[in-house]
């Protein structure tokens, strides 16, 4: 008979993240003795749940305003739950991660969406947004809506950070890594998603966290999905030295096939190339080009009667499609992003004349 | 009764295309005189067919030899056809192209994909792949397969270029610009879009050529799509003023909702984060992230028996996902390639032992 | 702030289902009094939890003998929680009903499939496979597999049964009803969906139950999907004068936008005409052209090693595709029947040999 | 080097089709000499186009009366190119039919839906629309539109019948039959579909024929798709001895990748049961229960401003979704009808007040 699914870590919401033992924001701080101890183990074949706070440690209020986000504490950010054996990985093996369900806790249905000041963090559009925002989302299943945000309801698309040890001393977590995965902010690593992490230590160090309720391709806001603080279930398999044999050396995944799905005629796509704001040409940049193509997005939207920063948090964490589209017309990459006309709850269209909405504001820094 | 949808302009494969007035690959050489005249004109709201030569102008031939591309002259490359005088169009208006068909001609129905020597031309992968290489498609209704990459066939995802005229001197046409949209290389440009053109001189003065028979995201290879030469069949409108009063200063466009679709769950997914190849990071360079997601998948697919040259052709014409992942994560960018699995004769998926099959050699300089 | 979305009714999976009077299996069997009384009251706008017997209110056990499912008490099954009373709600309006989740209970994660037995409850094949036939489903976040048919892992498709009160005496809920709506066992009543209700009493007297974890087209078996308990988040809204003013006398929906998608060409697919198994032609039926579609995949599936009953279970509950197809050519029907190729272990394929698999047993009474 | 593609028949649409002898509307009159001659040979792995007339051989005209349609004589129709003798087939193989695609005559771009006089041909609503009517759909490109029910634009989704030769006596082929399979007015037999013929005759006699532009799931009016003379391109393989070693005695297919493809979430769905229109129950009875949900859908529209016969046209041809719900909660089938919310020009949500539209009418007969 099936059992309850075994919790394999709890985490406490009125506890400070530092003062929590299975928490970590950093790897292996003393290399000497092994690293970061393992918090428990898990067998290959198990299916377990695992909590996780929110990425900032539960630094984020849900209130009105954005003080919260303009004095963040970045050297207590980013907090993973971890690491866990798993029982008979060595070098050379691949975890295989099933994520089968990441959900946020029932007591507390919400998550946020942050821009961070330009002096302490910043983002991907921090010349044009320079200012502290925030955005509150309340779920209601597996839908969501902001009081900061209105008129624009989305599915979860519900994704996690996974990570396997590796063997640089006292790394932070937060960026993507080619050694280990990483996984940072992709948005199909998410419920029914399938990874393949290589393995570099015994026991393979597994350690998740960053839970989101929502993100579009190129979370483009530096805390800019849903971030939420939830469980993510996964089980666990292990291809015994898959590295070589399947030529696996780098993570690859399997996208779920649960996810929102919108007919491609239904994402309004902007264009993006690689000439920055002053008409200044950048060689072969993607990043410009995928920054004016959010731009150029911005700017259309504003005409519905939302605020920039309003944009800018809803592009973050909504399911946008972020595509790498010409790389080889020299010198101008062309991105595109393309923006899903159905969460809105007005038409966006460009066929009609555009209506102007009452939209309210995103909280800012008092 | 509907007539037969006119040909607006017909094109010669038995002609040099610089004998062919009806075809440019420079904007309005002398502006003085208006720059490059009309060779057309056609109605909003009218439907007509355009015909246009491949974007070599014929260089590359159905052969076994990839001397054609080794040696190509840059200077005579990228021919559209027109342009057209669109009746009543003035700046500040949109033009709406819609794409109601791409076909390639009956009686020339194969296409070619090439790698270009690092010396001429180069690519996205010069560094790894300085050789020029070729694949000769044989199209069979929608779909498409190489005798030079055995193992795979996919459909059509039918692309072409559209160009406004813009503003500056002479300018070549091949690299995508913000003023004009260019639309260079976005592999949803297809059968059944709908773009919108801002624009900027009387008449529109619109181009169109470098049609595609398959294309994914991310043309990797500089003529990495499947060329060909054949007909687009274009419906235009006008949105009088659409500039202002729709707030679209640069080209927007909307996807055909006729498109080759697999299931998300079926795209074997590798990731490549802004760390070069000599392990060396790059601050938030796209550009470098989305080369080692291509890197990573070929030498993934090496293991199944195709030669490097053979996946760098495929991945640039095959209908591939190309996405930004995480664009905040300082200082790594991440992006990811998907690999539809379904366009293999044989499993290409991790969880089998991979097979090394016998899949012949594309075509090579001699 | 949010809070906790409100449970407006708790259900107990240790007392009987007809002694728990928040639920009910037959409509107001005392009209003087009004009928059924409401058992609580939502708002429009509000979103709520409804908690949910499964549709045999409990009478299923999780063990490997199909005894329960031969001597089921078919006067005893089929328990709805409620009716809600919707405030506001008037004859004419139009009850909005968003399923904004579904899930099992986390203490009782499994949900079972079942074939009755020819004499009691019989069902759609109950001529081939008379004998009583059941198989347990272990949940596994959003999938879920069977130690009764091993080899076939499907993602939850989550779906439950809406009812508002309609005007007849004492009538049980089993089957669809047009007046009020029933919605009964459409596979894409699911998470995301908002079924259109017309209001037929004062209060609509709202009821929902039988839920399901998975289901596809035409729940072929009279258990047939994947029944459990569990909870059903719901946002109710209202359309004053609905019926008329949008011309919508019967029930109407849109289905969510969060399914499993496969792409179209991973649907192998059955025909099945209006031609019974002896060969006698019915005119124009498509009851037994479906039939013969689902006898004609299941002929197909057994030679990887299933037995027919797990198939017949399996169908009934998998993500299949039910398809109307040709109903004008007289005097024969056509239907079809797409299985998804994903949701097995091994290749369907009918380009390759089939391989014979040990596929073990469901459960027979004993 | 690619040759063109042969054309393997060609037909003409200036001779009455009963005198071009390579069409057939019967099955081998005279079986004592071996039935109907093969009109030309195939060889398994060739790829070839194949000429066919619309399937009233060419009755219907374009212009704006349905005289034609009130008085077609019913003898002269469903006119199939061939038969093909495929080499070396033998009772016993399956014929693999790969569509790489259907198009329309360039110099006949267009094509008609017809509902016939209830007293010569008749359909599935006859009772309720018992005069002829007809559409008339201009092509432009993939998409087409019909002066005769404006407001709605929609691609192809072109399909084709396909049909091997059979056991019984001049045998009329409009019926789908299940021992040759033939697949009668399945939507997804269309471009990129893969379908498996059982073979029953050496040579396998394969025809085809009776195209049409566009068809949703169950065609409901008698000549109910987009009907068109045009040219199919059909790759033939087979497979030796597959009825046995495949366990494939009836028809079975993969629907091709490349379809229109709208969100889940953008189909209007109407239900339907099988309680009759004057409130009779019919134990079990799909057709009936699918004629509710067509009736429901029609009434729905009429709002908008058409008539019931152009809505009765429009189902019949456009991509809707026609699914088998509920088949096992006696007494009461339930079939649903979702119909593309994004075929239409203007919103036809429920959740919009509805506005009505002046949208012509469509041809009936003087």
């Amino acid at each position: 008979m099936p059992a309850k699914i075994r919790t394999a870590q709890s985490v406490s919401l009125d506890v400070p993240a530092d003062e929590q033992p299975y928490l970590h924001n950093r790897w292996h701080p003393d290399s000497k003795s092994g690293g970061l101890p393992s918090i428990g183990s898990v067998e290959p074949g198990e299916t377990v749940k695992i909590e996780c706070l929110d990425w900032t440690g539960g630094q984020i209020g849900n209130n009105d305003s954005a003080n919260d986000v303009r004095d963040i504490d970045l050297s207590k950010i980013h907090y993973l739950t971890g690491p866990f054996d798993v029982k008979g990985a060595e070098p050379g093996d691949l975890l295989v991660v099933n994520i089968t369900d990441i959900q946020p806790f029932d007591h507390s249905p919400w998550g946020f969406t942050g821009v961070f000041d330009k002096t302490n963090g910043g983002g991907f559009l921090e010349e044009h947004y320079p200012r502290a925002a925030k955005a509150i989302w309340d779920f209601d299943g597996i839908y969501c809506s902001s009081r900061h945000i209105p008129g624009s309801v989305h599915a979860t698309t519900a994704d996690g950070e996974l990570k396997a040890r590796i063997g640089k001393e006292g790394a932070r977590t937060v960026p993507g890594r080619p050694e280990h995965g990483g996984n940072v902010d992709i948005c199909n690593i998410s419920r029914g998603s399938k990874t393949y992490l290589p393995v570099h230590v015994p026991g393979a160090k597994f350690s998740v966290g960053d839970l989101h309720f929502s993100q579009g391709d190129g979370e483009i806001s530096f805390c800019g999905a849903i971030e939420m603080a939830g469980v993510i279930t996964i089980k666990f398999d292990l291809i015994k030295n898959g590295v070589k044999s399947r030529a696996v050396p780098h993570p690859v995944f399997l996208p779920g096939e649960v996810q929102p799905h919108y007919g491609p005629s239904r994402y309004l796509t902007f264009e993006g190339f690689s000439v920055d704001e002053q008409g200044k040409q950048h060689y072969m940049d993607a990043t410009i080009a995928y920054r004016q193509a959010c731009l150029r997005s911005i700017e259309y939207l504003k005409q519905f009667g939302y605020s920039g920063e309003q944009i800018y948090l809803l592009l973050s964490c909504a399911p946008v499609r972020g595509c790498i589209a010409g790389i080889v017309d020299i010198p101008n990459v062309c991105t595109t992003l393309g923006v899903p006309m159905d969460i809105f709850d007005f038409d966006i269209s460009i066929d009609k004349e555009p209506v102007k909405h009452e939209l309210g504001s995103c909280a800012y820094p008092s």
